[in-house]
């Protein structure tokens, strides 16, 4: 069987490491037919759009997308990219590798986004001169689905605590919904859990990182706290993301374009190699994912490394030694 | 001249470091007058109101506020004291000190909150079944007067380099707003700026934090991100803050009320004490708010030490030594 993958480079860096991440998925043994699509500030400047219409179907159509990253348009392409593949959860791994320069070295922790509302669903009004307002929106249904998807994620990857996130002292009756729905769900999983104001998590996730599992977030919360734990672990180079949905999904670097060092080959594929690992187990060749993580884990440790983890590399050398492995 | 101050101690561990400060501003040569009032779980338990009618008339009343802290009806007791008095920007300085174990002990920051709108504006409804909004507020002039206070905060102490922080990607309007007032405000100003995505400066902040000076922030983003800056420095025992209002104003430690520590002893009053230095310094007694800093500096370098911190001595014997060293 072989399976449509859209690629979306995208702006910057993205054009850098998405040919990356295709290199790795031609050496697994999975049978992939990669359709190319444009999106983000050099094809707005092209032709006012930051995300086609064609990239958009392309992204509809296929088994997955590899998206790579974009720049001022970020928003304009991602957020509807989102949408498209009707993705209700944001996986976000932040893990720190032996051998690496970390802030807290002993990190192994899973956020799952809410992926489709909160201060996301871009309500906006000016009701007054001077005066707007953004209007924020928590649904049961969304709670509960991403509550659903969090405990089982963590039950079948071995996790043993699971942290739902709110500031629901504040957020009465948004938070409060989310955080109830939430722990509903949770009493039906044989998971431990706890529940924790945001603000004091993110305290905790920079004190004591390895005290935490799976943390279930609003969107915004799980925005920031999976940046927060990108920096504990040496930054937004190394962290995958997946988009995922009902049935379909999308790929993602956690980073952006990187505008200051686009262009110099020089770009860190960790991030995006690994979201093609996050890839290949969303299509459940679950072998090949843990072949990819190994082959990166193993470079990480003992190089080659780019300029962000203290090395001379370029994209290309840590791709190759990454492909030489599998 | 003797200045009125209102003292209220709150729940758990703010019956405990609320006298030490007390003890302290006892110490230096002013006159105050101390008057006491109840809030927290304690009083609603016996009264059914987290905060009376008096506590709140006191305060109003006061030349400055000093608060300790509240357990469950935290926000029911804060966010109604932060509008008695007026308040419009919450300052939270986050500083690791010489000879404390911290995550990144090179960090100096000053967070300026705006402490009166955005998702604490805390309009809420259930627009439907399971479907619950909140409106978020943003106006032009609560965000020109938090950048005004910031700028101007940086100005006076020296600070070289102001970050206003902002998610203007996504909430284009209301943080819209925000970001480019404060933008006109810092370009009237000799100080230089930058700006940041909230979610991208979680992460510099856990791997640069010695890059940045002050960082104003709207509402919740300030909540957060000041609670990740005491990660940094060895958590909420050191972080102090001030609710400034035109006249008024309100101090209490970052931190909440501890349950598990309350009763025992050993909180650590230093973040209680350095709120009591920013009263002093508030009231312009520059000098003995600079000393009370400096005695809780040399106490956090040479002890004694409540456990929070490594040490095994009480709240009483770090009291005596800031004291002592008056
Ligand atoms: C670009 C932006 C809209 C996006 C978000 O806020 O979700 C980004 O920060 C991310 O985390 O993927
Ligand atoms: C108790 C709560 C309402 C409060 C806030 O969110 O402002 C607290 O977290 C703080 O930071 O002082």
């Amino acid at each position: 069987m072989t399976h449509e993958i859209a690629v979306i480079p995208g702006d910057g860096i993205g054009q850098e490491v998405t040919p990356a991440a295709v290199d790795v998925l031609e050496a697994v043994d999975v049978d992939f037919d990669f359709v190319e699509g444009d999106a983000g500030d050099a094809v707005k400047e092209a032709t006012g759009e930051a995300l086609p219409a064609e990239t958009r179907e392309l992204a509809a159509d296929a088994d997955a997308t590899l998206f790579g990253a974009a720049g001022e348009t970020a928003a304009d392409v991602i957020l509807p990219l989102r949408d498209v593949v009707g993705s209700f959860a944001n996986v976000r791994p932040a893990r720190s590798y032996p051998g690496l320069d970390a802030v807290q070295p002993d990190t192994d922790i899973v956020f799952i986004r809410e992926n489709t509302e909160g201060v996301y669903s871009g309500i906006e009004a000016e009701i007054d001169d001077g005066v707007r307002t953004l209007t924020r929106v928590i649904t049961e249904d969304a709670s509960r689905e991403i509550a659903e998807f969090g405990f089982s994620y963590a039950n079948r990857n071995g996790f043993e605590n699971v942290t739902i996130a709110h500031k629901a002292n504040v957020m009465r009756e948004t938070d409060g919904l989310f955080l109830e729905t939430a722990q509903a769900v949770g009493d039906s999983f044989d998971v431990d859990y706890d529940t924790a104001l945001m603000d004091a998590l993110a305290m905790h996730l920079v004190m004591h990182p390895e005290e935490y599992g799976v943390v279930i977030c609003p969107n915004l919360a799980g925005d920031m706290l999976s940046d927060l734990a990108a920096g504990l672990v040496g930054g937004l180079g190394l962290l995958p993301s997946a988009n995922v949905g009902e049935d379909n999904a999308l790929f993602e670097p956690v980073h952006g374009s990187a505008p200051d060092i686009a262009g110099e080959g020089v770009a860190n594929p960790s991030a995006m190699i690994l979201s093609a690992a996050m890839l290949l187990d969303h299509l459940d060749y679950g072998g090949e994912a843990a072949a990819v993580r190994e082959a990166v884990e193993d470079v990480l440790a003992n190089g080659p490394r780019t300029p962000d983890l203290g090395g001379d590399a370029g994209t290309d050398d840590v791709t190759a030694a990454v492909v030489d492995r599998l």
